[in-house]
């Protein structure tokens, strides 16, 4: 059996990711798609909610689960006894930063391997920071983001408003 | 069963090409090396060359085999049931190319991913036109090559050099 | 009046080419499409048939026409009187060569601008040459050039194959 | 009449956008300059002294304004009317953020078109960070920004001298 | 005699750093290792652990030495009478921030000149920040770094690990 | 006594090479430009046309000389006795080629190494490609290359008119 991790912040989890998903699930017989617990960055919603996020958009891919780690990724690997690491790759900064990170990860645990997924045309432009900037502004997402992230963001946008109007 | 294509020129194949072989053929159960048949481009090797070069050099991986093919890509992976075709990464000019390449192939045949994987730091720097400029050159090679490779580029480089003499 | 020159090749025109100028064609209140008529360079179509495929492909476009040119670009937007060149940008590699070539025409006639309008992420990955090689080996590219393009290409595929057959 | 935005942060206004002002400025015929009012961003200088350097510096260009805005572009474009988005391009990394903001920008708004015009080579390496981070050390930036905004870097550089000078 | 200056944060040295020393050495009749001293950067080891690091791991340069600085490079450069700038060169990204950084020393200071090496493939991936990632997390890093940067690495990770013990 | 080598096809020298090599000879003690004699490359000067043009352009330069060469640099490199490659840098696509090109040079002889000087802003855009398609079409380019140079250029645009005059 091969199980693929595929990494990432997913704050939250978008179209991309899930074109990403649909994809690589038919290479591997599992993907653990692997949320990342980094205490010090912040990120719109919780580890938890992302991670539910996920789950909603990715019940029609039954090879598909979800977790998370903090720490190294390598080690994560190793626990999860995987053979690959997934990641998209949509631009030339994308690319040399994850050219970099591969090297690394490739120095550190030389038994796996990264494996890089190009997104389709049709989502080449989304990302989860432009997808927050625009929704926190009110904009229209509902093509970039699964229903059930478009709702949350939107209840994050009114709460923002409401903030904003108590507070002025 | 899970087969994947890894097609290129391969004129020669390099110890680039060969990691990234000993990685996806740890991913895949099966690996076909396609040579691409193209008359209108001038090779240093011939079709027949090229291929032999690429099952002496791969011969301690079981589940990698050599075939060549003409015409689309795309038409070669239904033929041979694919679901994947590999492709390794090296430069941002190569991504480029290799990212509208990936979204032409996955418009004419949606069911097909490609995936990509990086070179090592090792081998970073390694492509067959260098190699070829090189070895013609009398440079040394053995590092970037498999020694039937290195043999061969020999050859080549010896027969320029008489060639040239004879005809001065 | 303002007149805006779009300068290229068109070899042949794709859905691309059409998109910049359906969105250029707002910003200006004409359009003058200017084939290259480079005789060093191999093309597939003849000037007659690239401007006659643009002709048929832009008809919607009423504020846009058709014309052809050698020698030095600045020297025919002069003639024309233009006020600005339009330019698509889809790579990095684009961006520089064009970078490069705006400085240049810059540096030879100030009074004129390069504008540059980015492909739709729809088109971002049809280009000329590739939509040409998918088509010579009898694959669809209905969905990246315009119907008249396509029937074209069809055409110049049967000869291609006919040719060979003929003469194995 | 058609009516182009140039948005920005402009913290301060250099040589580098007034060249862009005045290329753009002769393809439309109005350009608001619109201040990007983003209370989460730290600043050199306040909006009103931003708006105030961009005025004065460009004083020689009648059909140019400038205004401010906080929210999404595309709705600021709607209610101004506006047929265009004006953006400079200097660099890859700009290019590929630009490429996606557009994309992003035409998924919300479809009628509005980016363009993007390239520095000239003299303004080439010129950005507002690299002129701030000079200016606040004391180098030399007279032949970077206009007068007035040189004056005011002078300033800035003064009062944060003294300041530690105090503090000390 | 010539000198040249190379500047940077090393927080830490890395063995990538070391190779451009060593090469640059052999080009230049001195080279002082210039540590910017910048307060309002976050760095993860003291200014004068950053220089005692360094100057641990370049006692096989006899030509080397180690100051530190904050103001402008440019006046820096002239105090210390040196003929060029030295900096490495990793990635596409790297390139265009230098190239602008160079050309604006430049435009300050047009007598000196900045130099640029490559690092050699074997570290081609490393970088500070990546190896100070993988170390605060326990990743192994001893090929990447020397000896004396491995054990403080470890020393800080061992206090964070011990900090979080206490605090949990 | 350091020399260095500054290699290229040189066809013809331009204001952006003689920038790199004023600034390069204020590094090293001896500059040797070495013109690439590359048989298989059409080139539009003769080899003795373009040392004779750089000879003329570097009269100013006492430590600069001109010689040419054919096989492998790195051989080239030891026979001169040099200790290091002086290359230009001005784009993205450049800098992935010679870094490659700078690892090839450095696997075959460890001890030279590859300097990169970037060009000025004034000269970015120039290259020998787009000067000799600009002035074969009859543009002028007097402020891109030196005066002896544009004459020669001036030269093979007149026989080429003529030529053409004469064949029609």
């Amino acid at each position: 059996m091969r199980l693929a991790v595929y990494p990432g912040s997913f704050d939250p989890i978008t179209k991309g990711h899930i074109d990403i998903l649909e994809r690589s699930s038919r290479l591997f017989d599992r993907i653990v798609v692997a949320v990342i617990h980094n205490v010090n960055k912040k990120e719109l919603f919780t580890l938890e909610e992302r991670k539910e996020m996920i789950r909603e958009a990715t019940q029609h891919l039954p090879n598909v689960e979800v977790d998370c780690f903090s720490g190294l990724l390598v080690d994560y690997i190793v626990q999860k006894g995987a053979c690959a690491i997934v990641r998209g790759l949509r631009t030339v900064s994308d690319f040399e930063y994850e050219l970099h990170m591969a090297m690394m990860n490739h120095h550190m645990l030389p038994e796996v391997d990264t494996i890089f997924i190009m997104s389709t045309s049709k989502y080449f432009y989304i990302s989860s920071s432009m997808v927050k900037e625009a929704a926190l502004l009110g904009g229209p997402v509902g093509d970039l983001v699964p229903p059930n992230v478009e709702a949350r963001l939107r209840e994050k946008w009114r709460q923002r408003k409401e903030g904003k109007g108590v507070s002025d």
